[in-house]
């Protein structure tokens, strides 16, 4: 395998973006990342395109083909990857494979999702469609209905707290109050949050023991990224086929990936709170990577339900079981403390436009990577970054391991 | 890269399969291409799954992640693939490059679509979402209208006619029905369709001047492929984390590989009869095959429309244009003509379950150039096959060349 950087990056500001369409949204994150790294469009030899919904959503399909036309990247290559919440770090994968095989030389990624055109029960429907067609959707669960069962055996098996829960919230929504990129803006006030009486009315139940506030909420974004061989990253300049590009940013190496898929229903697991595609995709992608969690200075992770941050920060190996809970209420997971997670404010402030997450978490980790975040969200001198993209309910999960790249 | 090869082509009957769903074909496909190989269900590192129309159709996502719980394939990486018309050959093309890449060794690759489900018109609109989501779908164009409109001006350009278009169609209904897998087994009377009145009543005008037997019909099916590095095929045993596989058949080497885009709408191209993207894919496919059309000993071209078939074999370089029409009538893309085109019945009689249409066409070609057909639809010592799979109205095609591997 060739080595392959992300030399390119770049979001919109997630949210509610009625007066654009998928396409747009696509389309403008794609500019983004090409211009961030000077790229002419001739240069583009494929384009990958994260995305869940469109045909259900935006009754549109081969958008990746649609993309390419709008962008007048003609004769690139396309195709739309689908992986339900892993779509973008799906999508990223294929990428890098591409790359990695030497077939392609430049590369762009754009995960996409316009999710806020259908209210309410309509969109969680639809995010439930990834649920298992006989055993799950007809019986009426939605994925935040299993993140509800999944809370309670979490908090049975291994004495999490609703506090706890709670001060991955406020982390997260305080984060995002920071990212101009985040869909929540809104802090959340801890004293009204734990003072019962206000609780009741301002943070409602939502997947009983799960409250409004664990959740993530129904976002339309996209983000872009770029990438190509590590030696030309290095080099600043084109191959065969390729004009230069400007390379004005400092590369980070995909340094490591892997995946990992489970049983597509929780109670088929032997222990439904063992999230094994989890830990197996980060034991992957620091296998290849050659690093341990230790050696991780920043990571986003996919807290589509704050559960979901602190069992992952256990799998993949940041802390032990039963003690990621109390490490976020310690500041542990806090920008400056031992490993700061989700300073993008994760998919609980950023939002959860389904296709683009993935690429999203990717988009933040190279920022901090390139030191370019201001300094209320940036870690100082991060070196190296991981994300972890969860796609269903923990049944086909991906990780990545990205590494500054100093030239 | 490295060199990729072929061990297991697996396909299932087309046609009109209510007792099934979705993933139930999905998973038989699968199964057959599995058991070809004789591959150990646990030596598949990823799957891919080519389909379309699963979230408006089967209101269903994230289907590669089910497929690989049905299948038992745990933790295999898995990913849907979509490209419109061409997913299937998105989904080869996918697996070929995670394969070359060397990240891993044995990847399944299997399209499918069910479409029967709904009927008539809806069928046509699902197939109608590739289109422009501005230019084209809100002006109610559909593909047979844009296959008519292309009719007419290729016949205007290059004097193609009716009997040329029959000609096609009555050779693949023919094959269809020597081909158990085909969804149309009806062989046309030739007598009948020329016979002016008789072809008025029997064979109506679907989309001038395209008539019902110039058009593939609305099918469900599912076609798969397994795939490894052709040192491993040749050696006949997995790599470190795999068992034996069987490898009792010849493998087919991916010799060529070609893909690109052209605009999204008929009208911005500077001719619209001149498909660009079917011309550079197959150029490509030839280029990194090292091989030329003459070398070329059966093809699958993607034939929706009768007129598909001619244009397509004059683009890729069998024919000079406007010499495709008459070579069909003169019966050399006949078995046993100058180049032998759908054997299988193409997509005319096979049917085209969207998804499963460009995994098919490589399935049928394996078998050709494994020697295995029946002798009514096999080319004698067949050594080289090329496959088209056009996706939109040709804004987004793929070509393979494959390569017979001598042992």
């Amino acid at each position: 395998m060739r080595d392959v950087a992300i030399i390119g990056a770049g979001m919109i500001p997630f949210g509610r973006r009625d007066e654009d369409t998928l396409m747009d949204m696509l389309a403008y994150a794609s500019m983004k990342a090409l211009d961030d790294v000077g790229l002419g469009d001739k240069s583009v030899d494929a384009v990958y395109v994260a995305n869940m919904g469109g045909g259900m959503l935006q009754h549109q399909s081969a958008i990746a083909s649609s993309l390419v036309d709008r962008l007048s990247l003609m004769p690139a290559a396309a195709e739309t990857i689908e992986n339900g919440p892993a779509s973008g770090a799906s999508a990223v994968k294929t990428g890098l494979l591409a790359v990695a095989s030497g077939y392609y030389n430049y590369v762009l990624v754009v995960g996409g999702e316009k999710m806020r055109e259908v209210t309410g029960w309509r969109a969680t429907d639809v995010v439930a469609t990834m649920t298992h067609p006989q055993a799950e959707y007809p019986y009426g669960i939605t994925l935040p209905g299993m993140a509800g069962m999944f809370t309670r055996l979490y908090m049975e098996k291994y004495g999490v707290t609703r506090e706890q829960l709670l001060a991955v919230s406020l982390k997260n929504q305080e984060m995002g109050t920071l990212n101009p990129y985040a869909h929540v803006e809104m802090a959340l006030d801890r004293a009204g949050i734990f003072d019962l009486p206000e609780a009741v009315v301002n943070n409602p139940v939502s997947a009983d023991p799960l409250h409004l506030y664990d959740l993530c909420p129904v976002s339309d974004g996209a983000a872009a990224v770029v990438i190509c061989p590590l030696e030309m990253a290095k080099a600043g300049k084109g191959g065969q086929k390729s004009s230069e590009h400007a390379n004005s940013k400092t590369p980070v190496l995909i340094a490591g990936f892997g995946q990992a898929t489970d049983t597509q229903t929780l109670q088929e697991r032997d222990d439904p709170t063992d999230l094994k595609a989890v830990t197996l995709a980060a034991q992957h992608a620091f296998e290849m990577a050659k690093l341990k969690p230790a050696d991780i200075d920043v990571a986003e992770l996919h807290d589509a339900f704050t559960i979901l941050e602190i069992a992952e920060s256990e799998h993949v190996g940041f802390f032990k079981k039963g003690e990621g809970g109390k490490a976020a209420v310690a500041g542990k997971t806090r920008l400056g403390g031992q490993i700061p997670i989700n300073l993008s404010g994760g998919l609980k402030a950023r939002g959860h436009p389904v296709g683009a997450t993935g690429v999203a978490q990717v988009v933040d980790i190279v920022w901090q990577l390139r030191h370019e975040l201001p300094k209320t969200r940036q870690v100082q001198k991060a070196r190296h970054g991981l994300t972890v993209n969860f796609g269903g309910f923990g049944n086909n999960v991906l990780a990545f391991v990205l590494k500054r790249v100093e030239l």
